[in-house]
């Protein structure tokens, strides 16, 4: 079924962009793990609205536990974790109920649903949903610090302007413990800056940007994963192209490896100082056999432009079948991007912890 | 578990390179199909070795079938099929087991498994585990096409040379029907014969290249798919990147959609002259929210250069953790992604059976 | 895992006795389905308290769509019904958290969760999840329902007071239609006043009862269900016993078949006036290969009585090893199985909207 | 679906009695396990025919590891076990295909499949399938048994006549090494002899008989299994009503509960000799919550009689809709009971291996 995630540690999700709640249930967690909220809210945060680059729906995100937690802790029952959607202006989507939006789901879930699909927001195919695989993302980040892997992720790419990249040999602590805290993770800030004045005037040509999120996961054993479809391409792949709005997905040199030989491309085998056996390159992204190779997990997700922008657009009155023009009023972000670096850590651990050999 | 995929049609995988056999069991195919066993076979040789450009492994790839099958007619049992190794030197491996080579599965599969894993011939990690995928993926592709949907592919890039794109806003069947019969299926001739020149050069050098298969799935109707974890992207997504070699995938527009604004990037909605719904472009690749449009559903996937070259390489020895140099010996493809075309329109259809809302 | 199951409609329960909520999510429920609230709530009342009987926890047990319902009318996205725990003592169990309950889950939920288990009313094991089952299981009844297919069921047994049996036959309908409206369902009034007697005196003497529930599915059509571990007792067993307090089940004849021989247990096929094929008799409850027959499907659950009695106890202080007196306060009915018809009922449904062929 | 069960270690069956092999698959067994060919084929004998009592069908059940095994070790791929099928008189069962056998699957599975089932020897709905679920169950018993672990069954019942009932408070070592070495076991001689004169009476007169079988697990820990759909009742429950012919089963005192106060039903809790945490009684079979208690874990299963019966009886012929008498011919076991005890212990391996906290 759609909803539900992984064989280990079991994800569902629930909620649509104006229904009352959101949330997630989580199954598997083991018991007596303790839950920092303030450290579950400032993550879920990382994922809300930034000043003038995105939305104005303002709405705390905070994740209710109905069941679960007790004093804190987990206790072993399916963790219940609820959103309540607070801000909810369904006026505005009145008139695309039956005029759906370019590249948005309307027309392809009105045809699943034959029309009874909750239109108001997107319904559960809102990028709002991505809250509730945050909250339920974060205890699996959680059971993955435990021991001792870290995700941490930047933006690559927003329109024409790219990021330098992450290190794909060794965790950089410090830049990693600064991205994990902001809002727009970039590593060079002059690309930052840059970006930002991308988005900003797209924001005024009421247009939207695409853009891609490099990942890298530090700290991962080797030994992890499977063969067949438990591969941990096919895994983390399955959790993030869930996001919605990501289209393209690489490990290690991805598509380059297109245009690469096998001389250029094979990771050759090193011992490091401590005798561990190391690639001295990194283009498998840590994966080979779809089983990690103990060196950092590295991929990039690339995600199209939000589909809501104020232009006007061609699309067709369902019943009547008439071409039409469109204008979406509301409210949107000219960039997801930035905002969606918290939602790829979230996918990725959702996948890593039902990855085979993962013990929790 | 890793070898099993799919609530719809379940695939079952087994088999290593040098086991006595490989195969699998297809769970849920209705009872009342017909087996045309020459169209399977034919199906099965596309994945083949052809000619100066691949391997010398000479297998039949007889697919047998054991259960499931009465009178080349399912029956409604599970459908065991198996295919023997018949041809399987394993002493080419023996220098390999405790030197893992560079970008394969030896050294991951060796620390998953506790130095118990399967060397020969790559064990379950071989390739010749997409011979059975192939088997299993024709019993999908069958189902697909009674529903009058079909998957075509093409090698669309091997190194630096690119063939044109498929048709993504309609199916061109004489050339779709001409692709399904080639061992190499290229659109452009030209760019054929330049990759055809290019593998040799590398196959001279004792090296190999990458590449990327181009799908698209033509008849695919709107509304199939889903919400969450059981997108089309998703599903595909799990099922093409558990072919071995396989390190990017790109649904439409895919990683260009990073550089585009929305306006750019939307796909308008039109009639066309039978008053169907459609797009006028196709940059989303035929998914929107995890859900199929009605218009040609288009994927890209990348494939490492083939990890096996005649050149020397760099790899350590498992049990003294000493640096060596390692030679492989044995059967090499220069660039298995012609072969990979076959594999990737039987994964492709193993997800498209099991889309929620495909009806058997 | 645990908490979910079904891979047409999928159920997911959540929640402790003493969480601020229970509830479950359902995804696959078809858009367009009109819930009647009413009938919920009625539904969910059979399962609640009912006077001298039962506990004297009053709670409304309102069931609060969270998601997937939009003006009453399903929309295709999972559903999640939420049920407040407004009533909750929970200091009734404070003297219990470290000496566990004779046959209650205390000890073994213990030592699973390492001591971090929610002891408060029984925690996720507590006979009040079954008001969850009840919410999830209304709407696969419902699904039935519009095909045509309904379950009843009675207290077929309290202690050794037996009940005449469901007609194995064919439905009697007034009678279905009288039991489902019955919150101490049994056919033969006389034996439900023996029932109620011997329920009663146990009460007075801080006692409890076991008893059973014999359910019967009618307009079940023939072809449902599946060989191997998708058989309908495979399926039905597996909800049916997740119910807490089941620990006996038996399909048809069941344990009946131990003592007969193939000539008396056969059920020669016939057909009927309208040239139906039937059986004669229905020892095989409906279900041939795990495959429904056609004949009414039946199967009785044997409940163990509530192990929470007021009578003193032996039991062990776990930190100690010390052997021990244990007195249990707080509230216990008497008796559970009249409030378990509609909770075995609800567990059929869930089954069987799984059964392989069932269509939505 | 229907042919696999399992998410930690999945078994996956295929075959029909008259296909040219059945067997499983069996994925998760972990890397390194030496199998012993000769304990496996023992095993498989105590399912096989035995002398008077049974079927004159003589094949070896000779099972071949098709891959996941190298040099007798398991090397963590995908096991295939295969049993070929050698002995098939299919001409047998000519006068059946349109003729339903009562209380068979052949009208049930003819709806189901539109008349493509395989009618010969009942095709995937015979018992002979358990020979493949005894494949799988096997390596299963030798996880479990590494763990220390032990699954015992006797036959409790035949017809009228009774065993007395294994130890459910502790196991008895001789007893159950004497047990599983019995193709007909049975603790009270005496016992043994009637059941087996009963047996051969009914053969006498073209006549079956059915039984129970009673399991016990011993060396269990507490902790294992889960609450809701994960507990252990659900679990065994799934693969041992997957088994042809059972159609009742209970835990502990099961049925008998029904008749049971709290007071006398209830298990306390005390202290062994060693201060370990043990019950003095075991009505709950060693599942408290669907969790194991550390208690013997017990359970019986009713199995109905052999259906195939020499003596007339009356079916229908499904295409003239037309009553008729029918004659079965072939060779059948008068009661399969006896050869069910390894069936009934696998059947519980695949369960238990499966559940929650067990550590392979």
């Amino acid at each position: 079924m759609s909803a539900t995630f992984g064989n280990q540690i079991r994800v569902t999700l629930f909620g649509q962009s104006h229904a009352p709640a959101i949330g997630a249930i989580v199954d598997g967690i083991p018991a007596g793990v303790r839950i920092d909220e303030e450290k579950l809210q400032a993550f879920m945060d990382r994922r809300r609205a930034m000043g003038e680059l995105a939305t104005q729906r303002h709405e705390g995100d905070k994740v209710i536990f109905k069941s679960g937690v007790v004093d804190s802790v987990t206790c072993g029952a399916p963790i219940c974790m609820m959103i309540e959607n607070s801000d909810t202006r369904s006026k505005d989507y009145s008139n695309i109920s039956l005029t759906p939006r370019p590249s948005h789901s309307d027309y392809s879930a009105f045809v699943k649903y034959g029309g009874h699909n909750d239109i108001r927001g997107g319904g559960q195919f809102s990028g709002r949903l991505t809250a509730a695989m945050c909250a339920a993302g974060f205890l699996c980040l959680e059971l993955l610090r435990k021991k001792g892997i870290t995700i941490v992720s930047h933006v690559s790419r927003i329109g024409d302007i790219s990021d330098v990249s992450l290190d794909t040999l060794a965790p950089d602590p410090e830049l990693n413990e600064q991205l994990k805290h902001s809002a727009f993770p970039v590593i060079d800030t002059d690309a930052k800056q840059r970006m930002t004045d991308a988005i900003l005037l797209k924001k005024q040509q009421g247009d939207s940007l695409g853009g891609a999120i490099e990942c890298a996961v530090y700290g991962l054993p080797a030994g992890l994963g499977s063969d067949f479809f438990g591969g941990l391409e096919a895994l983390i792949a399955q959790t993030v192209f869930s996001v919605p709005a990501v289209k393209g997905l690489e490990f290690g040199a991805g598509f380059e490896f297109a245009a690469m030989s096998g001389s250029e491309a094979n990771d050759d085998f090193a011992t490091d100082a401590q005798d561990n056996i190391i690639t001295s390159t990194n283009n498998c992204g840590g994966i080979l056999g779809g089983i990690s190779s103990g060196m950092p997990l590295t991929f990039t997700a690339a995600f199209k432009p939000t589909p809501s922008i104020a232009l006007p657009q061609k699309s067709v009155k369902l019943r009547e079948k008439e071409e039409t023009e469109l204008i979406i009023n509301g409210r949107h972000d000219p960039c997801i991007v930035p905002r969606a670096a918290a939602v790829v850590e979230a996918a990725a651990a959702m996948a890593l912890v039902n990855a085979d050999g993962f013990i929790l």
